[in-house]
């Protein structure tokens, strides 16, 4: 069982080529959609009573429940933002929090035993204090971002110290230990207590360190990108789902994890919001996993 | 037999570490450098009477050097920068192209039957008359930079139509296509006429294209560097060594010959000038090369 804890949004996305309005958002519906391919997942977040009905159907078709928590006479986090032309670098033009601000995630009792837990981008006060809500994770995974770095790092380097894989992007670990090196900078995060550490390099892939060992992943090449929104929540997804369901937690559990976080990040981006998910099955993944493998061996 | 055609300078590379004042540098001098450790490697470029005897011991010792051309009465191309506390940005204080001006290399007969013909980042229309004097080579690889982009872009094109492989870094390669995904803009230089195209992306690794097969590799993973000169130009070297001592010119050698580049580009950066090379030996780099294979390997 795979819990993941974080927003649920309603997006609105412009690029230079098409604007998505209203469209389903939120790292929190990114990385449990991309985890649910692998093993059932329970999504634990806040939607307000606007929450259209037809996401709530794929809600309903893809995640446990038991977690959302539904205010009804509130509003939904609603994220409207700007890409530029080259799809690379993004402008917010609007963040309404509405019912997540403030949010306390609460883990029903059903969902406190869950052996895999992925914490996204909130609060990191909250995230510790939704982990704390678990009896036993096997696997607990958090992810932050520059804003929790700038306002709360001592948190944030509290939260990494509880977890056991960090996931967070390459400007955000050198804003975050202030190395240029990403291997230095790794091995700060690992010295406050995490056992892995995840670098994500967006079309340049990934980095994965444990104590002793590091593993570079190239990113799965893409022609066309769509829409880069929620594609680190979905490696995210597609990391824990992979665990989830080897039961495993060596490193080369690891390494094939971290692609398949890769290959899940690289279908993100290629439709506006999640519907690339909705179009794709598990051997979709699978086919796309071998072909990576085959394209980076030599 | 390589053949080297390029810049061999005197450069003066300041690092917010260190200051290292009048060392051997030139995009040929790494290339050539580089090659060599994996064929015979003759360089081909112009230097002048200043050229301190130290660094001619090294030429001496590591090329051919029936095509170094001595401007007695003249002076070596000198080249000074800056490099930020992140040695990712690079700020030019002086340029002094001195002997290198006008410089139009003279292929001489004894390397006109060269089968691997390397063509740095020179002018060119430079690069075009070097690359007719050879007889028959069995592969030909340019690189160019923004500076050719900016300002003799049609030629750079024709360049690229009459080489097998053309090498270059993602900044130049979106500057000359305008295009911002890179498997795009690799497909605009095939279509010029290049068999192949590598894309270099420093610590981010590279991307090799021909018409039907991409391969994307990570960069090695390096905690510390110390100066990036010559790591695009100690890349070409090691891709078009191996290559030459491979004596094939399919593309799961080529793959084998970009990770040779990776290796090589891993090296030269890891001490100031092309120091490192002179403290390691060819099993040095198969080491690394093997090194790299386990750590990308899942």
């Amino acid at each position: 069982m795979i819990v993941s804890v974080g927003s649920i949004g309603i997006d609105t996305t412009r690029t230079p080529f098409k604007t998505a309005k209203d469209v389903l958002g939120g790292a929190a519906t990114y990385s449990s959609l991309a985890a649910s391919f692998f093993e059932r997942t329970h999504i634990v977040g806040v939607i307000g009573g606007d929450f259209p009905k037809e996401y709530m159907k794929i809600f309903k078709e893809r995640f446990g429940l038991s977690g959302l928590k539904i205010v009804k006479d509130g509003k939904t986090f609603r994220y409207d933002s700007t890409f530029d032309y080259s799809l690379s670098t993004r402008k917010t033009n609007s963040t309404d929090l509405n019912v997540l601000a403030g949010f306390e995630p609460k883990i029903p009792s059903d969902l406190k035993k869950a052996e895999y837990v992925y914490l996204g981008n909130n609060d990191p006060e909250q995230n510790i204090l939704a982990l704390k809500q678990f009896s036993n994770p096997k696997l607990s995974v958090c992810d932050t971002i520059d804003l929790w770095i700038n306002t709360k790092k001592d948190t944030v380097i509290e939260m990494m110290g509880k977890v056991d894989v960090t996931v967070l992007n390459d400007e955000e670990i050198r804003l975050l230990t202030k190395q240029s090196s990403l291997i230095k900078a790794a091995r700060d995060v690992l010295g406050w207590g995490s056992n892995s550490v995840i670098i994500k390099k967006g079309e340049h892939g990934t980095l994965l360190f444990s104590k002793d060992s590091v593993f570079p992943a190239p990113g799965f090449p893409l022609e066309d990108v769509v829409d880069p929104t929620g594609a680190g929540d979905s490696f995210g997804g597609g990391f824990i789902g992979h665990m989830a369901r080897s039961k495993k937690a060596d490193f080369n559990t690891m390494k094939e994890a971290v692609i398949y976080g890769n290959v899940m990040g690289s279908f993100a981006v290629e439709d506006f919001s999640i519907n690339k998910f909705l179009k794709i099955k598990l051997e979709d993944i699978e086919k796309r996993y071998e072909k990576y493998r085959n394209i980076v061996s030599f």
